[in-house]
């Protein structure tokens, strides 16, 4: 089912049964090196994440690891729900924007945009990124994209985003201290909070707004910020994700704020999982309300109570939560009638081959 | 199973996978506040019905009602089963069509036609529709209509409509007093009998065609036979419903024979359901068999046989029979490939949220 975490029901109801493009956007920040800092992906090769993911998602093979035993065997990458139920309720189009990777993907016939982005440094020493132009690339892209479908769901694959997120909304003055999530059940919030001091200790909140989003956030996020303010709500849009995306979201907000302007957003909705929407560790619901415009907002209470899976339970038990836009795609499968059995057997499927 | 009525198989066999838009006529008549002569309903708001249908089917949500405790105990609404198979198989696209609304249904980002139509009176007293200038706008926007899907499905919800069917059908001389159906498994006859034949007591035979509809017909019924002449076979479109789609048909005809014009309607059929198709006191074949044209028509043999939910069990009683569309929507459904018992359960789900 869909739920609402603000809003309505009407928008979401509106695009049930219409066609989406699948966009998701990949970087790699080095803060993701820093030891313990995140759970995404394979120890010493978190870097790999965003093109193991997107391989996985486009062609369901594992292409960019020498030897696949290194697959992980902790908690599995959320891709497996979104390449799940992309293979029983299929985008019709998957499309990869490189904001930044270390390695691209190994994948023939899909639109991988490119943009000459570099992975962004540590934020503990300044991300160095050119913040205004990397936003207007974005709003640019958005300006000149067209879909050939009814709508686009917009997921993303960086690992540490959620600390870079949190480093960003903390930076731009927002009031949200314990409001972020991690792909951990028990947030290693020691190395976290340190990182994100570091990070704040670089920037004065004076700062032009664009020096602080170079030195704190990552590329995603600047990115995605000029993405929708260049679609101008022309295309419907599903930010499928998390406290990353509503980070996104306060980005816009304070670019709008900063530059006197507005932005309609009845056509704009952020979509996530259960684990983000229940989670008790962050609060989704009052970043989004921190916007100045409203916004609608959607989780699928999809979990996998139906599932013996242990791999599977971790996400019941609060790790992982969230990526690769697995929650706007659960809703896209509920859209498309997809029903949970079915789903948990296919997700139980993947894992198992 | 999909089963022909008359006609042949092939029209619709060949809209098999396609994509559908779901539209839904609504209107109210004061022939419905006639004490006793509808079901479809609550007792004293049984206008709201139509707004509730059209909330129901696009949210999920019955939001016109002050009091949610009033929803009716008896028979549920068909719009269940329309929703249902919208939930499994979705339409591509909703989009109602306001024919005299008293209230607006409380909807965002879903299209509503809209051409200042009010609800019409009692045709007891004479409906008082200027029926000349709503066909006239039925045909120019059939003339205009643009689908963006394969095809159209159009339904219906109006309260005490088939006693407004049966007097149009009556009043233009068809034989056919023992051929309408009614919500009611023990159609109450008198009082539906007593309003009949107050209102034809009001027309004569001679009047004017648009003299006659305008005072005992309703506003779906008139507006529906210009749409499909204005659509004239360019839009594959299927009629869903009972006997008060057929009277539809029965206009067309009608007008067609005063005007000296013909129809093509290779791209026109009518389906219902299997308790319409079934009924042993309405007889929709005969009424299809009275128009000049050829026409296609279909059942889905669906019942609740797999269900023991009592108030479904009233559906296969003979109770409620038809209405929202629920015929061509299940049709709809078994051409996307949905299971009897996938179906069941989700509407026994609705009915026990």
């Amino acid at each position: 089912m869909i739920k609402n975490i603000t809003g309505k029901i009407d928008f979401i109801e509106s695009l049930r049964g219409k066609k989406a493009t699948f966009m998701l956007a990949l970087s790699n920040t080095d803060t993701a090196n820093i030891e313990g800092i995140t759970q995404a992906g394979i120890p010493n090769k978190i870097y790999l994440t965003p093109t193991l993911d997107s391989e996985f998602l486009t062609t369901g093979e594992v292409r960019s690891l020498d030897n696949i035993a290194e697959t992980p065997k902790g908690v599995p990458t959320p891709a497996l729900i979104t390449r799940a139920v992309h293979l029983l309720k299929p985008f019709s189009n998957i499309e990869l924007i490189n904001l930044g990777l270390e390695q691209l993907p190994q994948i023939e016939y899909f639109k991988i945009h490119d943009f000459s982005i570099k992975p962004s440094k540590s934020i503990q020493e300044g991300a160095n990124i050119d913040a205004q132009s990397l936003f207007q690339q974005g709003v640019s892209f958005g300006q000149t994209y067209i879909c050939k479908d009814d709508y686009i769901i917009l997921g993303e694959s960086v690992p540490s985003g959620t600390t870079t997120a949190k480093a960003t909304a903390l930076a731009l003055g927002y009031d949200c201290k314990e409001k972020f999530s991690s792909s951990f059940k028990d947030v290693p919030n020691v190395i976290r909070e340190k990182t994100i001091e570091k990070a704040l200790s670089n920037i004065s909140l004076d700062d032009d707004i664009f020096k602080i989003l170079g030195s704190v956030s990552d590329n995603m996020i600047i990115f995605n910020a000029g993405f929708i303010l260049g679609l101008n709500n022309k295309i419907p849009t599903i930010l499928a994700g998390g406290t990353q995306m509503a980070c996104v979201l306060l980005v816009v907000n304070k670019i709008l704020e900063v530059m006197q302007g507005e932005i309609e957003t009845s056509n704009l909705a952020l979509a996530t999982t259960s684990w983000i929407a229940n989670d008790e560790k962050s609060d989704i619901k009052a970043l989004l309300e921190m916007c100045k415009f409203d916004i609608n907002s959607y989780y699928s209470d999809f979990d996998f109570a139906l599932s013996n899976h242990p791999a599977l339970k971790l996400y019941d038990d609060g790790e992982a939560k969230e990526g690769v836009g697995a929650g706007g795609t659960l809703v896209y499968g509920e859209l498309n009638g997809l029903l949970k059995t079915t789903l948990t057997k296919k997700i139980e499927n993947l894992l198992g081959e």
